[in-house]
């Protein structure tokens, strides 16, 4: 089965070209000038619209067990939801409970999704025990395609590690070319400030946020770049969200040091004020780290434009308002930290190239090109060119669209970008050739997406 | 005429893959997965190869007029070694006199290269006359497919132009998108040390480098930045070589001001050193700004990693050792300003990848893509995609040679490489679809190259 | 005659202690535990007051000519209204005219102030024309205790010196012990914004703000800070107004360079919107520097806690509202450069300490210990110490008062903190043990100021 | 009994002065101009010398328990030393175990000391566990007289705090005024450093300075100075030894932020190559932060300079060599702790004014001035000034003398400084009025000095 999208503009990371795509099977087998004769055995009209390479959302979290509940999208559920919004690979987290092996829980993990996905998928490991053991594991893990570990300077008594587990785990990434990914908070320090903001009968959700100072996150993410150094291993922070953060990692990466930093969409778009919305609202808006003041967002956006940021991810980890927000009702830190995300990212970011904040290029580079560069998967994926996975998006960008849970196709009973107008959409998605969405509907299936293993990191600053 | 370049690997800026591409005229008109079925007159293996967009060095200067000699080069001349290095695009200098105007300079400098390059060109203009009329002419320059205007800090008396002059050329390329280029050397203090060099009998070649010390350059590109804050104007410093000015560039950009800076191959391998050479051999390496101690080199490595050096350009300006250097034996201030460079460019930069200093793909962004959307000439230079013109390079990783001015092709007496031992070697060069370099022959043809009406500059931090 | 200051607490740079001081004299002769039994010919009741050395403004400009007239105090009316306000010395600026010798400069600033002075004045060397004669003279300046050297990056065409005269002049700094005070703007850049603005009728007292952006004093101080440093010299920014000058001077003393910086109280409490007030009283408000934006003011006191401004003096140059601001309206480059502030440095500087921004003993060192330190009058001035000269001022830091034209004793028309309500007050002020002010009256006499004859600057970063 | 030290130059921070000193009692009466008239009942001369306050070593650790061992001096030996070489006060640590109240803890170091030393003395409190209870008594700590308490990221298991910890116990010091003094070091990495040293077999002394990078003492001295940030806390660092550290605390110096930090002689004057001696030697250099490579030290004597160090403190803590270092053989991480130093400090640091460092007033400023006013005891100590301790020393600039274990009083086996020569002596110590060094002999007694029951610290950046 062949197709040929014509007509349209293949925007890839270092530029935009008008081109028709080839595709055969699985693969793009080629780039042609615009009209070029081949034969298809269907054609999809691109004119007027944007052929760009599938979106990567390199952190997920799909029904991830949390504080006694589990996010609400499975990796159908959440697979379909990333294909509606033109993301066509998602990178989600195997999460090890201490005590348990590495290798276990990246086998639970096969588990839940393998079979289950819309759209391909890899899995990072969230390493929450640092044992000779463990640290053994990770070569097994890498050899099963899973190479890079994230950890938590955050969470005491659940996933929090130590500066020397960390020392040991970034050791470990040195000598096998693995990165360390890392969620950079005090968390021993905001665990101070969490208890004395309960004991003061301070527990609406907007405690959340100020009980995690965005100087804690920018020390985090300081000490993390200084173990990396020591270490000489590479690191990749997730999740940033203070300008203090990013300000280490521009620091860093000016000296050349192998220092990476996603963001996600709600720290561009979103901020403390949504926290702070009354009559338990602003629960919708809890995650780690928490929004910011709004000043921050202009910041994040000079670090996409810099590529001090080079990855927007989302994050996506939606708990329901009703049932599962609700558990922290009266006790701002018992509400299920996350939000919903995979679906609008594409979206999200296309306004940053709308509004004049990133070139049309740089959004398929922070969406796409990076990701797959940086988490091992290019040129199979992240590019428009023959030889990669046929995952393309064919995407509209003068359609207008408004932002609704009424409408999405996430598993969650709100949306945080509620109303929000929206300028562009995606029109038509292929996953590894086959068409999974067009024409308003999903043609795809759970079970299409198939495990990614992932090769080792080859992107350097 | 079609032409099928089988079997390599295709690098592009954000990657390589495996692909064949097929020429048709001038254009290339499908980039094809390896072995896709296609018709062409003619097959070049590419097999065990790069296959990558023609270089483009974006600071050249053929028979350049300075101090009462030509450069060395013809635009004939050097545009065949520019094909021989793998470099299929130029950008030379037209250069104002001052009291006349920039449109009949840019008609003399057209009837100097038009119809005798053997390669693609286009021009910058340099400014040395900042008045109502010049600025005014910059817009018909800018219709002319030339937009981007070089200034010197530097050269007091010839090219110099003051710092309300530049403050003025800035308004306009704000007013216009146009791009300012800055030679930024603080030439009036500097012309106070060669005075006093001089008064003192200190007139050896090293003397060039020691009376023009990093400082005065970090603080004119300093000063060129603030200038180019203040207007809201883009600007480009040429040849930085100094870990001032680097530091000066690295930490605009880290706020997002589009400031941009090329280094050239001198500043990556040779140093002061090489200016202290005996027996006037120092005279060889006399250009400006001058080179630097060894400790500059790394930091410019490093620059080009983080993207704060976005172009390798060669600033070829080739004087010979017998005749020209020979006009400032005695006098160091009057050894014309200039070294020979334009061929050996993409050779010198894979040493860069040899060396693990930068990747395969930072190679050819540096070296093609980026001066093409920096310089308005992509997606037609810069990248290998359908639509492009067919300025391809074969270039074989894997060849060895030895630079020596016994075998170059540039119109000059000496190398300033010479003996150094290069892996990697072009092996075939196409200009629009011809063959222009092939089996160690020459191919082409003086007036085959065209002129370039460059395109305003999108590129942005 | 002697005299014996009872009861109160001598404030020293280094703290403040309860302490009798007794003046016999010219000189302090000791200090005494309280109650020390000593005899004294008089007796001053400090209890509950401030004895502190008197303040040393290193910045006035007595009837200097400006643009056809001259600053509106004379040295007898502007050391009278020093005295008033616990200022005990002035440095003031013996201008060169370009084309005229210093030696005859100085000349003629001892023939305007000798025997008119009310207390001890020095002065500093205004160096229009830097050529191998006043290079000479410099060395003479020296040996006649003026060793410090004025030069201006603004006003081209008046006292502008280009970067080569600036280097030569760093040089003599740095071969003599010499040091280089530099006015730090870009004046060239200015005046083609001023030009500008006059061009298109902007023509109020707000656009002399306006056309000479922070930025522009930024790049001038990061500029002069490079000359130094490639030179060897020390160098005191006078009139430091802009955060970024400030972060200039901050860096440059983070590495231990000898770069100094005084600011002035005018840019500490009043700002831009002064400039704009309307009916031409933004006139008022005209130096150079400009008065900046408001935020601007916190980064300044932020700079005198530090260090990083070293030195408050009040760049005093009056010129009456009536007629000569006149002198600029319909063209605020024509109107006369300067504000009254002689008077009251001493009492706004106070202000900072009833508000926290300083601490006592720093108010102290930045208005009197510092400027003797830094301008070789050390410990004969700026210390309350045996040997010393009885230059002293008992303050009384609770009485209240309402500063106002009404009261003050500036020859001028105008206070420019008109209104302002000031928490202490001058008492008693001792010239060399004379008492020229106290109980309200001034008992001192034109001629009793003698010169000072500086000695070289010892004070380091 | 009152003193006359007569003829010498008295230097205080600002400057010196000639002048006459007068004691009577305990305390200085009066400053006096050379040969001013008062009757004494002794004299000495101090023609040709610098009169100068008492040093003021605010680190010290006598009889301090470590490992199974104490430091080998106690507060009689350690206190006599401390006078011979200029030091008339030390504040010495009661050290908190684990378990234990603050206040017992006070009590047992009142026992040790009390009746004991031969100069006045204070204490800081190290605090090991952070409780309710011992955040309370921090209450009654600072009404006995001891405000400054002592915290580590080093030493996990012995001292250690946790960053919350550190949070809660900055909180208490910003609501009583108190300040937190940090031994930053991030022990928890540099644990895992050390035990991966040993498991492979390096036991040497050396290997204690290669398990603690200096990017270690970097990080947590940031991530001190951000909980100081957060909770709104002074904080003053000990011992800083490393560039990166002293970067940390000039970033936020010149953010003036009320951050602090002492560094010490052996970090000036020794380096790494001490601590790789071979036979054990390199044992008596081991202390923490270890000794760094030579390159620190000028960043140090910048940052003296420049007075982003403050103070140098000796943190004297001797361990013999025969007996106490060799409790590491075999294993370096068991080797006491600890260097000699409180007799030699005014020593060394004058080696510096004599190397051209800092000025003469510098170094009475960090040794004396500067502590007293840091450790609420100036007036009191730190200055020459009626009504100030008569603590004086009289400093002869020109004698010359060499440091060797054969000649020291410190109560230890050998000298880390065998054999350099010295300029400068001792010549004269008063203590409280009382003369206890002179003539080559000690004249002083145990149980001669006092507790210092400090105020808070009013000293500001």
């Amino acid at each position: 089965m062949s197709t040929l999208i014509k007509g349209g503009t293949v925007v890839n990371a270092t530029g935009a070209v008008a081109a028709d795509v080839l595709v055969d099977g699985e693969k793009i087998v080629a780039l042609l000038a615009p009209g070029f004769p081949v034969q298809a055995d269907r054609t999809i009209d691109a004119a007027g619209k944007y052929v760009i390479p599938g979106g990567i959302d390199a952190h997920t979290h799909m029904e991830m067990p949390f504080g006694g509940t589990f996010s609400a999208d499975t990796f159908e559920t959440g697979t379909i939801a990333a294909a509606w919004g033109g993301t066509t690979t998602i990178i989600d987290f195997a999460v090890q409970v201490k005590g348990t092996s590495l290798l276990s829980t990246l086998d639970k993990w096969h588990g839940k999704a393998d079979g289950r996905c819309a759209v391909d998928y890899g899995f990072h490991m969230i390493v929450s025990d640092v044992t000779d053991t463990s640290l053994k594991e990770m070569e097994s893990c890498i050899d099963a395609g899973v190479n890079t570990f994230k950890m938590f300077m955050a969470y005491p008594g659940v996933f929090y590690a130590t500066d020397g587990e960390i020392l040991r785990a970034m050791q470990k990434a040195r000598e096998t070319g693995a990165t360390i990914m890392m969620h950079a908070e005090n968390g021993i320090a905001i665990d101070q400030l969490v208890a004395q903001a309960l004991a003061q009968g301070r527990t609406d959700p907007v405690e959340h946020g100020l009980t995690r100072p965005a100087e804690l996150e920018g020390e985090a993410t300081s000490r993390a770049i200084t173990l990396a150094k020591v270490t000489g291993s590479p690191l990749y922070i997730v999740h940033l969200s203070a300008a203090q953060a990013l300000d280490a990692v521009t620091k860093a990466r000016d000296t050349g040091q192998n220092v990476f930093a996603e963001t996600c969409p709600q720290y561009l778009y979103l901020s403390l004020e949504d926290l702070a919305k009354p009559d338990f609202e602003g629960s919708k808006y809890v995650a780690s780290p928490p929004l910011r003041p709004k000043e921050h967002q202009s910041e994040l956006w000079r670090g996409l434009r810099t590529n001090d940021l080079s990855v927007v991810s989302t994050d996506h980890c939606p708990f329901c308002f009703k049932d599962q927000k609700e558990l922290g009702r009266g006790d701002f830190s018992k509400i299920p930290n996350g939000m919903p995300g995979v679906e609008h990212r594409m979206d999200l970011l296309h306004q940053g190239v709308v509004a004049g904040e990133i070139t049309l290029e740089r959004w398929v580079e922070i969406c796409s090109t990076t990701p797959a560069r940086m988490f091992g998967l290019h040129p199979r994926k992240g590019v428009i060119a023959p030889g990669a996975d046929a995952d393309v998006v064919v995407y509209d960008p003068n359609a207008r669209q408004v932002i609704s849970a009424a409408t999405h196709h996430m598993n969650v009973d709100y949306s945080a970008y509620e109303g929000m107008e929206i300028t562009g959409k995606v029109d038509t998605v292929l996953s590894r050739g086959r068409v999974v969405v067009d024409a308003g509907g999903f043609h795809g299936s759970a079970g299409h997406g198939k495990f990614l293993s992932r090769e080792l990191n080859q992107y350097l600053v």
